[in-house]
């Protein structure tokens, strides 16, 4: 039967300081929303034993049938999760060949491993082989094994933290380990819709669902991606409500509802310009690379994306884009001419069919009253067509930041959806 | 009196559904650590009534004495943190007039609410201004005012999610509402000091450790940052223990252990080029412009970057780098060659003193037996000086370039610190 109440418990002094940003939670969370089961809470705890054992123990009696755990499985002396679980299901840790083997095999020809003395080494091996007895042993992805420890109607999964270790090894768990597979199968009675918006206010979108019948209106929940300023409407119940708020929003916004299956504009854009064969380059002013880098996180875009400038210093503008001087003595570094002179250029230089440009104040210096932080301009060129757009973003030199970028894929994406 | 159990509640089903990166809990736990109180515990859960008040009572019943509440603010229908506030410490919500006034002047000249009808608004305005009695009502930094209420020995901070809202209002609780300001009064009487080491493994950290006293031992805490591959030890104590710790560490792994005052390898970069007068350019192929991104999210970057090329084609690389073809022809586009014409072709390109180049395989395409996924090579040239280093770093395409481009500016950093 598939789980009814998951929770994720997520463990570290690092993450509690606010020194590292934790990314496993979320990756999990999305991994179970996709399926139906989104968990009913997660929780944050620190190294200490007692910590962690009290804050498993809370969740177990709260009825969770499943808990993934992430970090405290390395080999220093504050990494203590599998010795947390042990107390809090009242069994004892045992040494696990099997899991000494995948331990030392792990560390195989990591040559800083090698620099460490025989005896210190086979006890920080050894420790990292320790597991509550009757577990399922997890083939480490790094050098740290994991475990599935059943409890009752409770499935517990005790992964590393390394965002890279914790996917590999999920992966392995819910495809090899029976007890979370069948917990984790899809619920897939449920109708789900995620539409993305863009270039409206939450507001906006309220007005609308508060509309819907209240039947509808509760399988409707609004979320606001901040980071792009895009708003995100998930909906879920009978096919019926969702499509009903997908009709609702399409009449009140027509294209700047712009996905309806998850897709993000970035995705889109790829997918369009590999259907036509058309490539893309970027000249990045105060971005200073992250159109660029958001760009390329997307496996393959080698095939539609070439390159770009980056053009922090005015001097790479003139010189590498062929910004007119004179551009930049009458108007500005940040202005509609620059930002169209850059799009131009890096498009020229680079030999693409489409070029996006971005140029603005980050802050916190650098505003004048004319031209204030939060001013940026965004250009965009291809065969015949030039133009630039002026927008006043909001907020701190990193969201103003992530905002150009994702404005200006925003640019591209209207340039090939509606034509 | 300072605080001595901290909490942070998180509400949103976009975080519990892993669709929304989450970031204020890390920062307000990062601002608390500094002073001394980090939170003992993170608590997400999702938008509902019940699950919100029910999490609050938890925690309060666990004896936090400061709650700093996250989200669910807006202006939607699942927006209900308020209510569940009031409901958890058995207040009614009543309509406070100033709030009224405050969210009415922060919405005012975006021109996508005044779309919005008068009745729909007028009724959006007051949901945000409704606030447990007896609350003092903290002014919006966008539109959704936030509130401190007061239950028996504890402060309950409630404030929106969008991250540079948080942020801003939380600057304003901590300075102008008392019952906060006495609870986070720094904690002085502990030392803390945060190493960084670059190159070692945490085993090695923990033989180091292990041989410390067991006082001192209880002192330190180690972390790895996965995304950057950099061991932190955090140690806090008496001055001794935590002098002890340095020591030791110092006595192991010399200048591989590079910062003691919790300065990051790029701010030291920056302060290094800034005293030196002198400027940095970066190639970058499979990075994509994540190196640049990074550089530049340091404000004041242009006195010292003047930006780059993202050669992400080949054609790129032989254009604007002036890669001889030969060399991609030869010894392929990732090579230690082809690195070291691009650190020196974006160096005379830019006219900077220095230059950092990276090429590689970040997969998950492209790898080959002799060139694997992972295998990147970084460029480094200045005046009389150009080499190039081959690292072979583990992990999924997103690891790989997080790796590369911290990698790069690491190798900058060892140039500029060891002359």
């Amino acid at each position: 039967v598939t789980a009814r109440r998951v929770a994720i418990l997520v463990t570290g002094e690092e993450i509690l300081q606010g020194r590292v940003q934790e990314r496993n939670a979320g990756y999990v969370a999305g991994w179970l929303a996709d399926r139906g089961i989104p968990p009913a809470r997660i929780t944050v705890v620190g190294d200490g034993l007692d910590d962690v054992c009290d804050a498993l123990r809370a969740l177990l009696d709260a009825g969770a049938d499943l808990v993934v755990l992430s970090g405290g499985l390395g080999p220093t002396h504050d990494d203590r999760t599998m010795e947390a679980v042990a107390a809090a299901v009242g069994l004892p840790l045992e040494l696990s060949g099997d899991a000494l083997e995948m331990v030392v095999a792990g560390r195989a020809g990591i040559r800083a491993v090698e620099r460490i003395d025989g005896d210190v080494r086979r006890q920080v091996e050894e420790k990292q082989a320790l597991l509550p007895r009757g577990s399922i042993v997890i083939p480490p992805a790094g050098t740290a094994p994991g475990a599935v420890v059943s409890h009752g109607d409770a499935a517990i999964v005790v992964l590393p933290g390394p965002p890279w270790e914790f996917q590999q090894m999920w992966a392995r768990v819910v495809r090899d380990v029976p007890a979370v597979a069948r917990r984790v199968a899809a619920a897939s009675s449920v109708a789900r819709r995620l539409l993305r918006l863009h270039g409206v206010v939450e507001s906006e979108v309220a007005q609308e669902v508060a509309r819907l019948s209240p039947a509808v209106m509760d399988a409707v929940e609004i979320g606001i991606c901040a980071r792009t300023a895009e708003i995100e409407v998930a909906s879920r119940g009978d096919a019926s409500a969702v499509q009903a708020v997908d009709d609702a929003l399409t009449a009140a916004f027509g294209n700047r509802l712009y996905s309806r299956d998850g897709s993000t504009a970035i995705e889109m854009v790829a997918a369009a310009l590999v259907a036509r064969g058309e490539t893309l380059a970027v000249a990045e002013s105060c971005t200073g690379g992250l159109l660029g880098a958001a760009l390329t996180n997307l496996p393959g875009s080698s095939r539609w994306y070439h390159g770009g400038v980056i053009a922090y210093d005015n001097s790479v503008k003139q010189g590498l884009l062929g910004v007119d001087p004179d551009t930049v003595q009458r108007h500005g570094a940040v202005s509609d001419q620059c930002a169209r002179e850059m799009a131009v250029g890096v498009r020229a230089s680079l030999g693409t069919h489409w070029a996006l440009s971005i140029t603005g104040v980050a802050g916190p210096e650098g505003g004048t009253a004319e031209k204030p932080v939060g001013l940026v301009y965004l250009g965009i060129a291809a065969e015949g067509l030039v133009h630039a757009h002026e927008r006043r973003f909001r907020g701190d030199r990193e969201r103003i930041r992530e905002r150009a970028a994702a404005t200006a894929i925003h640019l591209l994406r209207r340039e090939l959806f509606t034509k």
